[in-house]
């Protein structure tokens, strides 16, 4: 069979790396002489790979012991319920800017557990933008960002000085790019995007912030339980934290410059592809085109069906836009490689000829 | 390698078959060309999974259309949680039975959000049996019950007629066995025992308990959501669930009679010979003995830990007690082969050999 090019939004692609040292362990784990399907959570062998993921996160974003990182499930939804039941209450307020369908689920969350300050939004724009002209209030328990906007296409490349607790969910571009942790007093990620497998979610958290949580908060929904528990106050999703472990040694081993090196090209490719293609058109104000979600029309509509069917044909899969905005969505995480990028722009130039071509005969 | 017969508590032992379709599908999915880790859980691929493992769940409890099956994250434990945010209130009343750790963790939880009722309790017995003289009110909004208590190796094998709606966390023994459906308006089960990995949790609540939920509860604890959406509100624990279809694949060729003919089997041939050889005690209550997790002790403690290196060197797994109990676990669950209970079994008579004889030379 043909290689096939994974353009999908997540879960998506992932280092072969990970995908082979998965395979091995199904069939023998660490020496165990069992699958890692079968090993207690609580053997040495799996409870040195939870704390390996976890220092690896550390070394690859250079964190201080400033801040605790632990691994839980329900993805980055679950964290939308969790970050205001832990930090908000009936009479407090918190800040958050709806840049896209999941900024806007963490806030319609966050409204049942206290007051939300909504400081901006792209919505009217059908998010093709990420607000900038706004101030964080000092009087909110934090403030919550989404830095990349999956389904719309578009990335925070610098944030706010924020003089309150910044939040941030960062499922789909984290280690995509060097940050400063420091910034930040919070960020959480689905693990399916650019870390590994559906079914675990990252959690960074301050320790100084961790002291503000509100008491009574449930068990499994209360940061400190799973902090004090490393992870481990009840079974984690020991598979996908396996394969989080080993796409964070692939990481580690290219570092965040080079990833986003990496990255930056196969953007910048794609959208100088976009941006020269008269069949084609970007959907993002060019500021906020994100690297990881190239987002992007026929300009001929009625083109968009026979385009991806000329895709499919050459093993590019994964491009159709996501079910709430059409159009066509080219998901460029860590682990693509910039050949499957070229073969999608060699691609949009051959139907760009053949088009033009039938345009002619016709 | 030799095989190691593997006795954990969970994750747990699963069918070869399962481990060996997993293989398969990490290296080329159902024919896409990629790799389930790497497969949007949208494609019709994985939807297809989904729905064949709730099917499968369908089929093998025979359960009618007047129940919902959907698979969660977050464990048994989130489902503590749960349970309480959707079907309790601040003035009303649950009545829980407590048999053991999980027991009551469940009731710490529903403290949270209601006024519990505890009918009955071993704990002062060290959960070494299951109480049954007990009466359910009918002023309380559901009874729960836990039907195989891991740490203790206590089970239920008959279930009260309850008067209001039966909650029953049947992680540890759901699948092993027989049993009425109807009689129950929830039951829930973390996967790693006996129907998968770690990472996906099975619910199957009744539709008419389903309308009865509290308005306001969070969109990703709210069970009618999860429902409504198919298992896909948010990403799914997509690997754990393709496990858990081929396990449940399995259990539907054995049948849940013939389950229990094997579970039964094992389960006698175990507490026989702990009967039998006098350096070892069953812990449990005889009528509350359960098939899944069999806990013993050495008469003389101090045996304990090298009998532990006797079954080591034998490559017998996982038979260290909780660490909450201490003492001999020794788990059967479903994918257990009998072939390794009489392979304990001869360990067991090893040891008394080998103990008589260093006793006979002193």
């Amino acid at each position: 069979m043909n290689k096939v090019h994974n353009f999908s939004a997540g879960p998506a692609i992932l280092p072969q790396s990970a995908i082979d040292a998965s395979i091995l362990a199904l069939q023998n784990f660490s020496g165990t002489g069992l699958s890692l399907l079968e090993v207690s959570h609580r053997s040495k062998e799996y409870e040195a790979v939870v704390a390996e993921a976890c220092q690896l996160v550390k070394d690859i974003l250079k964190i201080s012991n400033d801040y605790e990182v632990i691994f839980l499930q329900g993805g980055a939804s679950l964290q939308f319920d969790m970050i205001p039941m832990n930090f908000l209450k009936p009479e407090s307020s918190a800040a958050y800017v709806n840049t896209g369908v999941w900024a806007a689920r963490a806030i319609k969350e966050a409204k049942m557990f206290g007051k939300v300050n909504v400081l901006a939004s792209s919505e009217e724009k059908n998010y093709n933008f990420i607000p900038k002209d706004y101030t964080i209030p000092t009087d909110v328990n934090y403030y919550h960002c989404t830095s990349n906007n999956t389904i719309y296409g578009t990335e925070m490349f610098t944030f706010p000085n924020s003089p309150v607790p910044m939040i941030c969910d960062m499922s789909s571009d984290i280690f995509s790019r060097p940050f400063d942790v420091t910034k930040f007093d919070m960020i959480y990620a689905g693990a399916q995007k650019n870390m590994g497998p559906a079914g675990a979610t990252l959690v960074i958290i301050k320790k100084s912030f961790l002291e503000k949580a509100n008491d009574n908060v449930p068990t499994m929904l209360n940061y400190k339980i799973h902090v004090e528990n490393g992870s481990m106050y009840n079974t984690p999703s020991v598979f996908a934290i396996f394969v989080c472990m080993h796409t964070l040694r692939w990481i580690k081993s290219i570092g965040l410059e080079g990833m986003e090196v990496r990255n930056k090209a196969k953007a910048d490719l794609l959208y100088a592809e976009i941006d020269r293609n008269p069949l084609f058109t970007g959907t993002v104000v060019k500021e906020d085109r994100s690297r990881m979600n190239v987002n992007f029309v026929l300009s001929d509509k009625a083109l968009e069906a026979p385009f991806l069917k000329f895709c499919e044909e050459r093993n590019l899969s994964g491009l159709k836009g996501h079910r709430s905005v059409g159009g066509l969505r080219a998901s460029l995480y860590n682990a693509l490689d910039i050949d499957s990028v070229q073969i999608l722009v060699n691609t949009m130039q051959e139907f760009e000829k053949a088009s033009t071509h039938a345009a002619v005969a016709n």
